[in-house]
């Protein structure tokens, strides 16, 4: 599938209400549960997309369109989320999330962003020169990616309790 | 985690909500490509738990509940969406997904389950002997597996379009 402005802005937009429709007002249990040592709970989940939100996808699509000659996006901390206070109800990050969404998707409408600007490009500090279609489709299957983890890091919590249906449940092994 | 019958419904309840907000009204593009031959596409994957609903969990529930002798399971035929026309559209099929489930949740609850009853079995024609606790935790893990699906299977559409992301994107690779 080719990169299309609109279609990703139309996943880009259900995020945070498939997050809340998941995560809000169930058990702490489904919630602060991992993978084991050095991996995310849907709660650091939701933490790391806002500051992806705060720092990241808009920040860089916006210093691709600079007339700036310095393209060179600031690093993007994806621990900074296991930095902060776990005890911030998981109701409150879901709506600060949904509201920083809401915040930058208005953002990028009024870019007005033609196909010309979706070949413009910035630097990764690490992967070099990306285009803006890149950024963007990034930004797309990142979400995507994140909503396949937290299905699978509560999927999890249930290994031992499906018996020997781990057999036929791929998301558990 | 332990199994626990009401934390248990709380993630099936809430299963057509979320692919409702994922899927509904979104491009053709995302709900009918997959991952390659012989895999399955969202629209695929709502219509097998389609086939669940009607055949599967709670069937499978009562039989092992019942009074009756034979605790033998009907066999699941995980394909028997791939049989069925592709033009209903997904809104059509979300919504019978949805209405499914309310009705086997409903049952499920009228069926009274005691911490008792979570240990009687039955009888699966490949797995052997299982429990009405495996029966329902494997239930709310095979839906989480299928909401991780449905947004790999999605997020795979842009592997291409990522570029130099790719790397750092799991959910792609």
């Amino acid at each position: 599938m080719k990169f299309d402005l609109q279609k990703s802005i139309a996943i880009l937009e259900r995020t945070p209400d498939v997050l809340t429709t998941m995560l809000q007002g169930i058990s702490k249990d489904w919630i602060h549960t991992h993978e084991g040592e050095d991996t995310w709970s849907p709660y650091d989940v939701v933490g790391h997309l806002i500051v992806g939100e705060k720092t990241d996808w808009v920040v860089r699509t916006k210093i691709i369109l600079s007339t700036s000659e310095n393209k060179i996006f600031v690093p993007f901390d994806r621990f900074a989320q296991l930095q902060e206070k776990q005890d911030i109800p998981i109701a409150e990050l879901l709506t600060e999330f949904a509201s920083l969404r809401e915040k930058n998707l208005t953002e990028l409408t009024t870019l007005q962003i033609t196909e010309q600007d979706l070949t413009r490009t910035g630097i990764h500090p690490e992967l070099g020169e990306v285009t803006l279609a890149q950024l963007l489709a990034a930004w797309t299957a990142h979400d995507l990616g994140h909503i396949a983890q937290i299905s699978r890091v509560m999927a999890k919590q249930y290994t031992s309790e499906v018996g020997p249906w781990k057999a036929y449940l791929k998301i558990v092994n």
